[in-house]
């Protein structure tokens, strides 16, 4: 493009979103913080207008446009892009689609110039959808997979990047088809896995899910996300799940093996490959995940008492890298179990008994 | 037993500990707590002395005992109580088993008083393990399982009862076969979904889990645990689990069957499903949970701003249910997800951003 370099408050030019659910209009209001011109365009007047109305932007078309974001459901992203590719000549067309290469197929598969679209994937979400559901920070702190592809314009992919910078995320550059095989490893099969686990519940007598845990909880909160964007999304990645559940379903048959013979190695093994697998994940940061220590603080279940707890952990100097409130199944109560680097364990222990915590490791 | 009734200090009588593991000592620690008489023993020796070191009891044989608590492995727990019965014919046998029919058919299969046993299971553990992991009160506010048969004196159910809640637990009585159904569906069965999500990561290349999230997190957090141990829990309760893994072998051939044909609703239906099974888990106080809203507040990776988060949200006077941080992956900060429910989410949220935080929901 021939526009002057970006100014401070304006890291990019016009933008065009098409879509006006949870995504679009986060992209809206996140590019409105910083002083970026934003139009918006949804087949559903009633998303649009409210859109409009909290100030993601303008529901009427731009006279130019540097950069059109197509936020519409995975179902629809190859002829969206299309479409804004073909109307608006003078544009870089982008997505926020959970899967890249599907909509580059549909593109490649067009005769509209693939050289202007490059694709881009932000690693947030909430189980909530609809614009009322939007936030201008949705994206902050997050990572923005931007997937150029052989034939992208440089332009392209820099305005993809300087979309996400402006929208507080971190742009993270992959491949189309890397990308589609890390979010089925890391996202699309984990997700799976929770619903099959969750799925069992249902045919579960309701007296056994009293022994219910932080295990169970943390293993399938992801499985209450909705259905029909999932059923988008895990379609438009088939490919790479296909071979993921095959190798789930051989894991499921040598788990069957080792069950039938206490001699078989193949549930040991299985369990080990489990806990090397947990141990690759990246800790915070990117880096690698440092020795932790869960310490458990047992915490009165009214309101203050976490702020006091916080107080007084703050005291010790310490950084809490995770945590989670566990509470007690039959009674007023529940412990917090505060994750901290190894090192820093006996400290905060140390410090928190000393103020009067009911406090183990 | 012919004892009086217990006094406040001491609600049972001498306790003998088989076992100075994580659990065992953590047992001896919640009961010389409350002034019980405590005895401990172990095969290794260095165990032993530990666990006596650390204050969990006396490291020799009771003159009299009312109860003896076997905190061995699994592979072990059932000779282990067999024994207990045959060597002290005036005391109550329990376990802290996480498998309860097991143990059950080995004393049935022996010529030991069965009436005298009564199985348990605290709801409770940690990823470390031995003596030097223990804490008094590692019970605190969890489910204890008490699995009564039907020829247990009613004297043993009660002196399991009266153990859990001297160690700080609550009691919940289940059959054994009822308590191993439910362990395979709430615990044991996500075990192994999580396993198996997380070994699929040893075969992806390592710039895939860049996009990790705290999605896939919170799927696999539970696959960290020992191996060893959990081999033993899945052995002693293959049955249940058998059924429950042809179950998810048939719903990972529907998935296969529904990525292959768009036309079919296979995926949707198990995706509904899991959403479904997600809901059933019963949320604090064994309550349902009631409808709740994530509010997910920015802050800087430093000490401190956890306790001044916590300080404001208290003022906001709204409860928090539970909490996560997810770090940002590639630069300091991270932002916490406070659960709170539905009706309380517009109080906070306008509360944090009054002061200063930076808040989406």
């Amino acid at each position: 493009m021939s526009e002057p370099a970006p100014v401070e408050r304006a890291p990019i030019g016009p933008v065009l979103i098409v879509g006006a659910g949870l995504i679009g209009t986060s992209v809206g209001l996140a590019l409105r913080h910083h002083g970026v011109e934003v139009h918006l365009a949804d087949k559903n007047d009633a998303n649009l207008a409210q859109a409009e109305a909290l100030g993601a932007g303008v529901a009427a078309p731009p006279d130019r446009r540097e950069l059109v974001v197509a936020a519409v459901p995975p179902d629809h992203l190859g002829e969206t892009v299309v479409d804004a590719l073909e109307r608006y000549d003078d544009a870089y067309v982008t997505d926020v689609g959970s899967v890249k290469t599907a909509p580059l197929a549909y593109v490649r598969g067009s005769t509209a110039d693939l050289s202007r679209y490059v694709g881009g994937h932000p690693m947030a979400g909430s189980e909530r959808s609809g614009p009322a559901a939007a936030a201008a920070n949705l994206f902050e702190g997050r990572a923005w997979a931007v997937t150029p592809h052989d034939q992208a314009r440089p332009e392209a992919i820099q305005a993809v990047r300087a979309l996400a910078t402006a929208c507080g995320a971190s742009p993270v550059e992959l491949h189309p088809e890397d990308h589609d095989a890390a979010v089925a490893e890391v996202s699309h099969l984990p997700h799976l896995m929770a619903v099959l686990a969750a799925a069992r519940l249902v045919e579960a007598p309701h007296r056994h899910l009293s022994l219910s845990g932080q295990g169970l909880r943390d293993v399938t909160r992801v499985a209450a996300g909705d259905p029909s964007l999932w059923r988008q999304i895990v379609a438009a990645n088939a490919g790479q799940l296909r071979g993921l559940l095959l190798a789930v379903r051989d894991d499921v048959d040598r788990l069957l093996e080792g069950l039938a013979d206490p001699a078989s190695p193949h549930v040991v093994d299985l369990l080990r490959k489990g806990a090397v697998g947990r141990e690759l994940i990246p800790g915070k940061h990117g880096k690698p995940t440092p020795a932790q220590t869960i310490v458990y603080v047992a915490v009165p279940d009214r309101p203050g008492e976490l702020a006091r707890l916080f107080a007084d952990a703050g005291q010790s100097g310490v950084n809490v890298e995770d945590l989670h409130i566990d509470h007690d199944p039959a009674r007023p109560g529940g412990l917090v179990e505060i994750v901290v680097a190894t090192s820093s364990a006996e400290r905060l222990t140390t410090s928190l008994t000393a103020q009067g915590w009911s406090v183990h490791r």
